[in-house]
């Protein structure tokens, strides 16, 4: 098989049934590996993920838990692969951000001033100013670059995609099984590179969560593109902080659920005001 | 709109594109919902779910993390649904479970005896050891009934279904935003149940991962179906601790990965050993 890269996708002998027959075939299994990150001497966490692209999904990963903000922030950062684990220097002590930052926020007014519920996401997330617009067919166009180069998805049926772009092209993919460690990739990549993001699109394979959300706008990103569901408090979210969310996008349909104002189309009448 | 369970799924404002077309329409967004467990006057854990079955949750949730292994072992469970906070005490001492719970595990032999990464899983997972069997097309027959019964998913694309069975039927469902709080509501339901498991399976709407596979196995459960794909790493679990893995279940078309012995089949020759 062409482009069958191991870290990704390994071989697994599979008995297919298809009505009354059945042979045994190799099939192809999307790999999960576990890596457990060490952060300044202690036990920080352990994520599974598909092992691509490992120091941008660390440094994407701390980023969006709060612990860093820039890349510089890092002062060591040591991948032992073969044993899964990370060792990682930041320039200053853990203890007190990894007290706060999964503690449950309780905002004033019966926590419904915002619907943020981790006290860390109160300090990270970014209300996004930025107005770049994009036309409807090019979100259509997006999603179909991502589809026809998500190569692994095709094979195994089991990793997610996120994809950085302009309005008119794809700059670059990460893949992963985990949908939030697609992202983070992308956001390690953001910070590595020092990226300007606005006039930057995030398109997305999996579902849109308060969580997704949350990491696009900790990464100061204003259009998030899908091909699957948002879900309620996602796009309470988004409209709190400003982002356009593009949803169900297959085909030449689309939903557009936040902040349309961000697109374009042939009939801007239906949504002006 | 029939059957609309607010607790489940909610309306949102949408504009909707359709080729050159635009039309402002309510869709149906998936509730995503906060809940905060507070154990023993303890804050331990934030999680997000579809509101609907918490006490069975937060059941499922504590045994899947080792925390409780009965029912009974919780001496009171209250839930504050308005606010989004659980406050349950169990019958001893959590401070030392939660300190080994998420620990990465490491064992003997550079870690590769075993596909296990967490020390819980090391003492809460089963091999399981029954050999209930079934008929290849009794599990495409699963599968149709629970696609059939999964009415929000369509409305939504935002939740799974995860189902305890028999060979022949559906006994009941749980629905989740989230795959694994799916599996969990059904564990909490069969740990208040007291539902003997020998001859049960689970059918469910998600992929299986590591975190998948060892749930089953820690409710003892021997046969998985599933629409999705399945992770290497599950499939190494499930070789290990005596699971049947079925997956990719789609019309009269399905995978057996793992003790293919469980699945009967017209042409049982092709597999036996």
């Amino acid at each position: 098989m062409k482009n069958l890269d191991h870290t990704v996708i390994s071989g697994w002998e599979t008995i297919r049934f298809e009505g009354e027959s059945s042979t045994v075939e190799e099939e192809m299994i999307a790999v999960e590996y576990p890596l457990t990150i060490v952060l300044n001497g202690e036990e920080f966490a352990t994520m599974v993920c598909t092992p691509t692209d490992l120091e941008e999904l660390l440094v994407g990963f701390l980023a969006s838990e709060g612990i860093i903000r820039y890349f510089t922030d890092i002062n060591m950062l040591n991948i032992d692969q073969e044993r899964g684990f990370a060792y990682i220097e930041i320039n200053r002590p853990v203890k007190d951000l990894t007290k706060a930052h999964s503690k449950r926020f309780i905002g004033s007014c019966c926590g419904k001033s915002r619907q943020f519920y981790f006290q860390n996401d109160v300090k990270t997330a970014k209300t996004v100013m930025n107005q770049l617009s994009i036309d409807a067919n090019q979100c259509l166009n997006l999603m179909a670059q991502l589809q026809m180069r998500s190569q692994f998805f095709k094979q195994t049926g089991g990793v997610h995609n996120a994809a950085l772009c302009t309005v008119d092209d794809i700059l670059t993919i990460r893949t992963d099984i985990g949908r939030h460690n697609a992202l983070d990739k992308i956001y390690g990549y953001i910070l590595k590179n020092k990226i300007p993001l606005a006039n930057k699109i995030i398109t997305f394979s999996g579902r849109i969560s308060s969580e997704v959300l949350l990491k696009i706008s900790k990464m100061g990103i204003g259009i998030i593109i899908s091909k699957s569901a948002p879900t309620n408090l996602a796009l309470r979210l988004a409209n709190d902080l400003g982002i356009t969310v593009v949803g169900f996008v297959r085909g030449d349909k689309m939903n557009v659920y936040t902040h349309q104002q961000r697109i374009i189309s042939k009939k801007t009448a239906l949504y002006e005001s």
